[in-house]
């Protein structure tokens, strides 16, 4: 079954990432320096490119969110095994820096935590098979294309994978409003996981007792919550600071 | 005209903070807490309480996003005057600290920046009159109902408001991926206004010009950008932080 990686960054993203792509359509009559440097790109990767009228390309992609081009791609989003995720950190000579996103249903919120996750350099997203969110288009989209780049693992059990986790020395750190902590006051620098919980129900109860730390991000104001996506990237460049600066 | 509230949570905050609602209409047949929470608040506030069958209450709102609630409130959102905005501050007797949104154009990014300015205890959000988003009932549902607790100025200039600000005594702080310090590395403490540019083309020149410091967010992965609403976010809580602790 194929794959679809709709609009234009995300497109140019996979192209970039060297994602095995069949073919990249465009909308006839789009045009503009981003649809250029796609062009050039799928031709240097011996991509195929197409133009299709407007009823064609609507069979293709029924959302409004293309932008008028779409990549198609062989199979379903790759994720990896969790034991393939946690070599990367060691490839890359640094202390493991996860995020274990608990249940997190909004394919925005998902896509969003994935673009973040990428930009404050996480080495990897793990992510419950059942009750979240999976890597479809409109998170690849609403990602703008972190998803070719970030490792993603489906775990069967958030549980039994903080257990494993831990074996290997990592901490498990829950973004909880209990939280006695501040964000800010934790330790990022040794290898730590982040778990951010979903947006109307928080960190399940069995996955929160399993943190080391329940830390909090201070409220000033008269709402009750941060959006998920937020309060996640908050603690990711918490954690990217602490990293640059030991 | 009337303006409309759509969502459960942002009608339990408009009736919390007391907004003008006319009536609160419910879709025939829903349930929950939070539906008999909002019925009890607004029996207590004297607001008239309706429940309406599907077809009718699709009149009132087309759109999926009501979760079967919504209020009806007199006027149009009030923007509040940029004279009144800054007084602000004082009343709370702290240093002024602002947001400034250039040409931010989707709902959803200006909901979110404008949730997450009232949990950063910003004082005020400014927004051009033109090519910005407007303060919708598809912005107050994404601000899971900020809008209502958050002073918002609309102005014809922000070139000339920046101006006005810094005569003030406030400083300009633009977020910009060209910027040679770190946004961890600017002060915050003293009176400050961050300017947030729009996601596809950034702080636009004659505004970055007015700017005191540009200061970029770092990216370790290999996306070129994080969503506006992010970067926005990362900046409002380091001043946040560095506020709290001098």
């Amino acid at each position: 079954m194929n794959r679809i990686i709709a609009g234009r960054q995300p497109v140019m993203e996979a192209l970039r990432a060297g994602t095995e792509i069949e073919k990249v359509v465009f909308l006839i009559g789009v045009h503009g320096r981003v649809i250029d440097d796609i062009k050039s790109l799928a031709l240097k990767r011996n991509v195929l490119v197409a133009e299709i009228a407007r009823q064609e390309f609507r069979d293709i992609a029924s959302d409004a969110t293309t932008q008028g081009v779409v990549a198609l791609v062989s199979g379903q989003q790759q994720y990896v095994e969790l034991e393939t995720l946690l070599h990367i950190p060691g490839e890359r000579n640094q202390n493991g820096l996860l995020l274990i996103l608990d249940e997190i249903e909004d394919p925005h919120n998902l896509g969003a935590l994935v673009r973040t996750a990428e930009c404050a350099g996480v080495h990897g997203v793990i992510i419950p098979k059942h009750h979240s969110a999976s890597v479809t288009s409109a998170v690849a989209k609403a990602s703008a294309g972190a998803v070719e780049h970030m490792a993603i693992a489906e775990v069967t059990n958030i549980v039994n994978t903080i257990k494993a986790l831990k074996e290997k020395g990592y901490w498990i750190i829950g973004l909880e409003s209990t939280g006695i902590r501040l964000y800010t006051e934790a330790d990022y620098r040794t290898p730590t996981a982040i778990v951010v919980g979903s947006e109307g129900k928080g960190i399940r109860r069995l996955v929160k007792e399993q943190c080391d730390f329940l830390v909090k991000i201070p409220l000033h104001g008269k709402i009750a919550s941060l959006n998920a996506s937020v309060a996640g990237a908050l603690a990711m460049y918490e954690a990217a600071k602490q990293r640059s600066t030991s």
